[in-house]
């Protein structure tokens, strides 16, 4: 029988000492990033009011929180995402200056079938953009999202930006009469297009009611080839003065991405995200040839929440970039440290007498920010020199009587296996020669 | 009437730049202690199988578990420490060389009634020393307590720690005949010592029926004067050879924690813990004239909880720091930085235009790393001279159609008020002059 104690709960996982680092350098980059953009970190509780993550969440991911009833009786949710906390912050401080720029990196949870790129608990490296209506804050946002994966290693040319607008999309869909109280699920079933493909799109549909006529459209503009502005010319053509707004803002979007030096950005209408609370431009990122990972960053404008959870009027846009799936792609393109740092040295006696010496001489490596371990087992020479080795420190700093008395310690080299002496005073410098300390 | 969705739930916070700033300070500090005495991070999930959690927690703990069940039926409760799900990961993981070093800086939840000090999210950075039974390992944890608290701005004779044994306190309780089935919640009475005195310690265990010689006994020995060695020899004198073997042990843990330069460690039988899994030392740290805040470290030895979940026989013992009352004690004493990095420079233009050049500037300066902001308002150059002022940007840079025209923008110190021409290349160097960059 399975102890079910030794079991992690389904779709989450652990992270040892090297999973850790690489996730630290991972988001120490991002973080690096969203603060030469201008944004501070902003860190909500874990749960909410399960009445605030509700109010614009969307029935699928609704489905997807965890909540339950404190002893109170208060209904509390897991955050499935920042935006919504965040709104609330901003709701609740009116007195910020607008714009403001908020960035997180933080967990969040939803109740989802695991898969590839997909876990229950997850964490997000994202920002928000908030008091601006205007699309140079969408090209903000999208500027910084390429900035933080081209930061932490992706090439230029594999970082895919697609997107679309969901006023646009509104304005199609009512072009083609499609129903408001459909609107949701047929964004919903839009949205998996690049996950499940175009059959499931039009089964999707045709479950909706949606007229084959429509369907096959819906079908043609999800699938438009050609350049950004092949397409923007083509669909002012079928849509005309309904949507020439939305065209423009889309092409000074793309103007504004160039002057941010910001490549391969691509209009997709199949772009809606999952998200019920977007209401202008929705974008998602892709590394090409990592596509079975799905968007490793998404966000959009979303004009109506804040005001929606009790603040004012306050137009906002943002991103997040999913961690896990970004280490994902970066594991397998070799981008990430292949090892985390080790302590440098182990600091041992042969003669337990002598054990009081070997703090001291741990404590003046450790002054000089040399990591470095004490046997705490009561280990011979050897059992000591066999976990060092195991551990992967770097030298085993031996403290012999007959050493001490002319100040000396021997310092052998577990890489090389040369031993030598070297005077206590002179240890750190030594130690630190070859070695890069945190 | 109240909009519940902006409230957060009780006994959370939110936490704005400035304060994340303050904590990110205080955790890079207690890591690179922690990884100077060569612990690796570890991270956990924030829920586990309620069953985990509740093997060892005692009752006043196993009563504070945010539990709910997933759509499966499965129990899951929100961690309420790290150190019962590290063990579950070491239980998996018998492969691990001994000792493991595990470090952790995590958020975890208990549901407690709020008050200073006590929140119901709060963060934890500690350690766990695995597979040693020795009183070196004991030492080494405290050592890595005190350095912590050191390296984050406490002076020496601020810091204070007060410790006992579990194994101690076992062998006094079988000499004063206290029942086994009591002792649970008669040492959960007597960790209440130091938050509500000694009146509260007595009606508990008149509550649990223990004699009244009994209770004058723990009176006494909770109250003992004197130094280490005179509380040793008189315990010694009162209990003899039933609790000679601990008084030893107590003896070599003091005499490295002298050789670890550790100060002011006071042996005080009323530190038990609150947690029911602990075996032997036992440890809390306060912090001299800030004893309202309550312990702002503690932990000990736990030689069954591996094996309880389910591992093999592994001894351990570790600590957690309260992230949350550290930053308080603190913040009282004036050991944190007042204000957070801020943008350093806005770059902006009198006219729409130019806007794609300030972008190209942001860039450069980005590039440099100066952190800079552009305008997504659409804003008059005083209007975003203003909101520079407001968000405490240092410089405004002005592109201009007659200074780009000699590669030069305008430069506003904002602090003096002085104005001057900058060629766009010598910029970030002008930039960083004055600045500390991250």
């Amino acid at each position: 029988m399975v102890d079910t104690r030794l079991q992690r709960p389904r779709g989450t996982r652990d992270y040892l000492p090297l999973d850790c680092f690489k996730r630290r350098v991972v988001i120490e980059r991002i973080r690096s990033v969203f603060e030469r953009f201008g944004y501070g970190e902003v860190l909500t509780p874990a749960f909410e009011h399960l009445e605030l993550l509700e109010a614009k969440a969307g029935s699928e991911v609704r489905e997807q929180i965890y909540w339950f009833e404190d002893k109170a009786g208060r209904k509390l949710g897991l955050r499935f995402e920042m935006t919504t906390p965040i709104a609330r912050i901003v709701a609740t401080m009116p007195h910020l200056p607008k714009p403001i720029r908020f960035y997180y990196i933080a967990p969040v949870w939803r109740y989802e079938e695991p898969q590839l790129g997909r876990l229950r608990e997850f964490w997000q490296a994202g920002i928000e953009l908030i008091g601006s209506p205007h699309v140079e804050a969408d090209a903000e946002v999208i500027a910084v999202t390429w900035y933080s994966l081209r930061d932490v290693g992706l090439e230029d040319e594999r970082i895919e930006v697609r997107f679309s607008s969901r006023a646009l999309a509104d304005r199609i869909s009512d072009a083609l009469n499609i129903p408001r109280e459909l609107r949701e699920d047929f964004y919903r079933y839009i949205d998996k297009y690049h996950r499940y493909g175009i059959e499931y799109v039009v089964k999707g549909l045709e479950s909706l009611g949606i007229s084959r006529e429509n369907i096959e459209k819906v079908r043609e503009l999800l699938m438009i080839e050609g350049s950004n502005e092949e397409k923007i010319e083509l669909l002012d053509k079928l849509f005309g003065s309904t949507i020439r707004t939305e065209l423009e803002k889309i092409s000074t979007l793309l103007d504004l991405l160039k002057s941010y030096n910001v490549k391969n950005v691509v209009l997709d209408l199949s772009i809606v995200r999952g998200l019920a609370y977007y209401t202008g431009t929705v974008f998602e990122v892709y590394v090409k040839g990592q596509e079975d990972v799905g968007s490793i960053a998404g966000g959009g404008r979303y004009d109506d929440l804040i005001e929606l959870v009790g603040g004012s009027n306050l137009p906002a846009t943002g991103m997040a970039i999913g961690i896990e799936r970004l280490i994902e792609v970066l594991e397998r393109l070799g981008k990430l440290p292949t090892d985390y740092p080790r302590p440098v040295a182990a600091v041992v006696t042969p003669k337990m007498d002598l054990y009081s010496r070997c703090l001291e001489i741990a404590n003046l490596l450790r002054q000089h920010g040399i990591p470095c371990i004490v046997d705490v087992m009561r280990r011979s020479l050897r059992a000591n020199l066999e976990y060092a080795v195991k551990i992967g420190a770097k030298f085993l700093v031996i403290v012999g009587e007959k050493e001490l008395k002319l100040g000396k310690v021997a310092v052998k080299n577990l890489t090389t296996g040369k031993q030598m002496e070297v005077s206590i005073h002179e240890l750190p410098t030594f130690l630190k020669r070859d070695n890069v300390v945190l």
